[in-house]
């Protein structure tokens, strides 16, 4: 099969990753006889360097013609003092919005081989398998009217946190079917006690609940959910729920596995190019040194084969390549305290592409 | 001193903890020859089984004339079912904004000898000791428009995010003032890279530092706080943030404990009566049995005692009574395996007097 990919190189040690991400893409092409065709565009502090603006019409028009889109990271302190408009996060926003990628998801898994790195208990963490399927295009990110109203002591500031039904149906119906193809239950987060548009998620919910009587599904308020990730985060197999919720329940969720260098990320859109990102930032504390754990962008590759290409024996390949890679005591930087054993970015992809 | 204190069991346990309380008062009163009048009144549930709303207009003018507001718990699945206006939580809701309860503080520390309890590792917790600071009556809480609007699919549903200045700038000023009684950091949450009200939000903080040039302070993305809290809770002394991040986040803070049991709360107006609570819900399934533990609304007096009368002895006391008592291995159910040693709310209590 021939496959466009766009990818997105970004800020601070997104290149580097990108380039772990293309080389072992190129591998798995040569192993599995597909053609990975990859056109690089700007998005991010790079788009602004280059040309004022986050997200270029040029990028965008290179991520609608592709079938999947590969990002690095975007952002670091040099756009931090930028308006809020013209910073880096405002590409990956325009981004979201323009490919319509209202399903985000982020799965939380824990390798064996990296329990220690939890800061939760052995017997807390050990056989987490979960995924946050987070809505990405609605609520308090989008809603207008967002502004400044009057002056001085008086002065307002407003968001607006608004769904529809049809927008809450799909993002619904989307953690009910990774319920039906994963361990058959879902918690959908809202805060109904006091928010009228979690009312209305709390009725979509039930509706949809119709159409899939095998699904175990339940109801569960943001601030329990956040109690319940620390205290047990077994208990969940899908959670679903709103932008802003998903936004700060998944990076806690992430955290639990004490390495967020590990974990993969994929937003999708109803039939368009989905993307592919890891969930770490831009780290440019590190940017450039050519140490960043690139496994992360690796398995964020895996979720591209997956869902954008279904090519699911090349997934499984990848990610058992992955695992090997852990379990045979192989380690970046950020996964050791031991400095000198910690593999260069280029060795793990190299380890990942000899386990292939 | 003569003091007023309003006491509002509730629902489930609330009953329970509060007559725990209000002996522990009336020992303390004698020790300390103070009189304290305690006068009852109804909210939630049982305000709404009694008399058809949670919060009864007699409730709230018992609050208005006293010194301080005790509460023990509200709601219940027997109420769960009720439309939204009419639910225990919406008594909460209102006394909150009644009252005008800007400021909930929401301390969580942990006892070396409950640390065992903790999801989070040993090395993770020791010596954690941080407030939360959240902002009560603003934000999407109170936020107008709050509706519906259309029909069918295309319905919509509406919250909206509001801050003022004036209301930001209160709740910033005191998070300022507890960091100089405190460690003398500060640790303002918002979400700046996406929402107006952030930005305003972020602002004013940095127009409010001027005034406190001793206080380390910073700022720090929601997303991120999620995060930290799990990741390395001790990096935190106060944490300022608005209502709906401080409602997610105090919760998640507070289970770093792994005993909820134990945590109180206070939230305060600029100079009416203060109201105090227990963290934990009204445990329905406890409710009656005379085990709930009685610890976390003791603390919750210990905070009374401190910003509602200035009884500092007296605070310092009754925390080192409670203290003691654990130390002594005094368990209640929630907080031992072992049932057989476990205490009753009234025994729990009795120690604590004893330890007085
Ligand atoms: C960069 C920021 C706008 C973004 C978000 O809040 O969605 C990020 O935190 C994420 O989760 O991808
Ligand atoms: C009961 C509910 C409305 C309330 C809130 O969200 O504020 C509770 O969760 C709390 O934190 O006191």
């Amino acid at each position: 099969m021939k496959k466009h990919i766009a990818i997105l190189p970004g800020d601070g040690i997104g290149p580097e990753v990108c380039e772990a991400a293309t080389k072992v893409l190129s591998e798995i092409g040569k192993m599995y006889q597909h053609q990975f065709e990859f056109t690089f565009a700007d998005l991010g502090g790079v788009a602004i360097d280059k040309s004022g603006t986050p997200l270029p019409a040029e990028t965008l028009s290179v991520c609608k013609q592709s079938d999947a889109v590969l990002l690095g990271a975007v952002g670091g302190p040099k756009w931090d003092t930028l308006p809020g408009d013209q910073r880096p996060e405002k590409g990956l926003l325009g981004l979201r919005k323009e490919l319509d990628l209202f399903a985000n998801l982020r799965p939380v898994t824990i390798y064996d081989a990296l329990a220690d790195a939890s800061p939760l208990k052995d017997d807390i963490i050990q056989g987490v398998d979960l995924v946050i399927v987070r809505e990405l295009t609605g609520g308090l990110y989008f809603g207008e009217p967002r502004e400044r109203r009057g002056e001085g002591k008086e002065q307002l500031a407003v968001d607006t946190l608004v769904y529809s039904r049809k927008e809450i149906e799909r993002i619904v119906r989307k953690g009910f079917e990774f319920a039906k193809i994963r361990g058959g239950t879902l918690t959908s987060v809202d805060k109904a006690n006091v928010l009228e548009s979690s009312r209305l998620w709390r009725e979509v919910v039930d509706e949809v609940a119709q159409d899939y009587p095998d699904i175990e599904y339940s109801h569960m308020l943001v601030d329990n959910a956040a109690m319940q990730l620390v205290r047990n985060p077994r208990q969940f197999d899908v959670i679903v729920t709103e932008n802003m919720f998903g936004d700060i329940l998944s990076d806690e969720a992430s955290m639990i596995t004490g390495s967020l260098g590990m974990l993969p990320s994929a937003s999708l859109s109803q039939d368009g190019p989905g993307l592919f990102e890891p969930i770490h930032g831009s780290a440019p504390d590190i940017a450039g040194k050519g140490v960043a754990n690139p496994l992360a962008t690796l398995s964020s590759v895996v979720m591209m084969l997956t869902y954008a290409f279904e090519m699911t024996d090349e997934a499984d390949a990848l990610a058992e390549a992955i695992n090997d890679v852990l379990e045979a005591g192989h380690r970046t930087a950020d996964l050791t305290n031991d400095a000198s054993k910690a593999l260069s970015t280029e060795e793990m992809t190299n380890q990942v592409i000899d386990a292939l």
